[in-house]
């Protein structure tokens, strides 16, 4: 079979105040598109299909839009499961009226190991989990690290396997691996915390995760992350999005590139070479700008001035000197995990180490603050 | 036909800071006793099915058990609209797949026009709705009034009826019409505002209504209020609850009152008889208490004096002389509609009578409040 792997639609999400919802739809457009040129067998959506726990009514009536056609006008089988943006009770509340027309949402943590069975494969859906829902479900207060429940559930959906049938996974978490990729912004985000070891998800013939948005977060050959299908935020703006097409039979992945409208982009230069007639007849009004200024001294107003040429500034950063370092150390930063910010923090200002307690506390917290994130 | 007509659940519905879900869990499972006793052909819900815009997660997961029970595991065909306490888009998020399963549930006003057919009966779907939502549809600003609205609305719905079937509206608003109850409390409810003239609704064999909580509201032999399941506030501690059993050939409406558990007591002593241990040995502590006190002097703390025999009080008034003029001025007050009362508390407070345009404006406010209330 053929399927689609899509994630991190985080419909209803606003950009510096600025309405994503026409740009979503138009997004959504083009994986409809490529979903019926592909003629895919199913289309599988890996988490935060919302922004929000308690989104818009905008914005359930666009998720709506986008999840009934596909489902109900295209006929496509969907496969979702719940991310840590969604609601789970809010999103799930239809899922079982959803099953007679083959739409497959999991978002509690008891129904991922029932396998949905799509053409030659078992799909496991795995939404968004606590690791307390993990330990009431195994009654096993002992498991604290994400690694000895993903071995439990990775082991416990083997025993459901078909021998005849290929295996994948969909889940919505931190994952790291041999591979892992160098681009220093997901460093951060994989490298410390509570990441799932790709070596544990070796029994799937393809593991379709949501939750990291660039999709060369992980460079294994049968585990990726889609990455979100529009840029979400200004540190994605070189982030090049698109969708998986992945086949089980012979096994194929195959990366589909998705137009962005309106683009993201980047420019540097003085306030006077971004103004002149000729950058600013290049400038389209429906793009988000990431501006950097090269001028040495202050200019006044100058968010409300660029404005007036570029509507849509998502950033604006300066070049000269007295930010410079700031920047630089900023970008050290990006590539230390959380801990050791945190530590080095803890140093630089009180002039002590955390101790082994302190560690402890700062763990636990940082663990629950991305269980809720 | 046989149907189950029923309204104003209010899921998730907080009672002085009581939680409601496990109450109205227990009124649910005796609806379904109802329905499977007398062997409806489907069961109508008329509006405001949660208590909230956005119900917490714990309503929804209530909701949805109710409903997959109803529909999913009993498989009545379920006909439902929102009222003014639930969101549209986010109850009818899954309107379209429901359909599969014969559960219909109209959220927006342009689809009230198409009837569902369920045995020999075209049924109506009316959400509650907005004017100006029907001033868009009718593409008529001149529309101000909700009884030319409704005779527009009955007029569309006739041009789709088969004159071989009966035909039912579902509907959620106020209905006013000549035999109207004397309660007082429903009066200053029904009274004054935008209350649709029972006349209009002839047409139809019957109507369904919800919104307002005492079935009694109105006295017409084929327009109905079910009143809410459930005793939703003090006010209603002497309402009868129930559903209507409606048979469409012979047509024949028969009353089923529902068992309240807990529920609501009203009691009066002074706080010696109220505490005396042959009362308290008949306090039932899941019951909620609305209690009177004859006591002539004040009782410091008494509040937290009762709760000790009490857990669940709801209210406490006294019968003393320093407090009966407000009370027998509240229940005079209670008979009056909303203009006058603002009339005359505006008379009183500047001594002078509101002006025309005071009126208008005022007018135009309350509307605004009604339709969002």
């Amino acid at each position: 079979m053929r399927f689609l792997h899509t994630a991190d639609w985080h419909i209803g999400k606003r950009l510096n105040g600025f309405d994503l919802l026409a740009d979503q739809m138009a997004m959504f457009k083009q994986i409809e598109t490529v979903a019926k040129r592909d003629k895919v067998d199913a289309i599988v959506i890996a988490g935060d299909l919302f922004d929000r726990s308690v989104p818009s009514e905008a914005a359930v009536q666009e998720l709506r839009k986008m999840l009934s056609q596909l489902n109900l006008a295209d006929h496509f089988p969907l496969i979702a499961i719940s991310g840590n943006h969604d609601s789970a009770p809010r999103l799930g509340m239809a899922s079982e009226w959803y099953l007679a027309n083959g739409f497959h949402l999991v978002t509690e943590f008891k129904d991922a190991f029932q396998p949905v069975t799509v053409g030659d494969t078992q799909f496991f859906l795995l939404p968004f989990f606590g690791l307390q829902t993990a330990r009431n479900y195994f009654q096993d207060e002992h498991l604290t690290d994400i690694n000895q429940i993903m071995a439990k559930v990775v082991a416990t959906m083997q025993g459901q396997f078909d021998a005849d049938k290929h295996h994948v996974l969909v889940a919505h978490f931190f994952a790291a691996g041999s591979h892992r990729t160098a681009d220093s912004e997901t460093l951060a985000e994989v490298g410390g915390l509570s990441a799932v070891d790709t070596s544990i998800l070796a029994p799937f013939d393809y593991v379709a995760l949501g939750h990291l948005h660039n999709y060369r977060a992980l460079l294994e050959d049968r585990i990726k992350y889609s990455g979100s299908p529009l840029k979400l935020s200004a540190s994605e703006a070189e982030t090049e999005k698109g969708v998986w097409i992945v086949d089980t039979e012979p096994f194929n992945v195959q990366w589909h590139p998705l137009h962005q409208s309106p683009e993201m982009v980047k420019k540097t230069g003085s306030f006077a070479e971004l103004t002149a007639p000729q950058a600013v007849e290049q400038i389209d009004p429906a793009d988000y700008y990431l501006l950097t200024l090269t001028d040495q001294g202050d200019i006044p107003d100058v968010m409300a001035k660029l404005r007036e040429y570029y509507p849509k500034i998502l950033s604006l950063s300066w070049t000269r000197e007295s930010h410079r370092p700031v920047t630089q150390k900023l970008k050290k930063l990006n590539q230390l995990d959380p801990m050791t910010l945190l530590g080095d923090f803890y140093q630089q200002t009180t002039g002590h180490k955390l101790t082994a307690q302190q560690q402890t506390w700062a763990q636990t917290a940082l663990n629950k603050v991305e269980e809720e994130d």
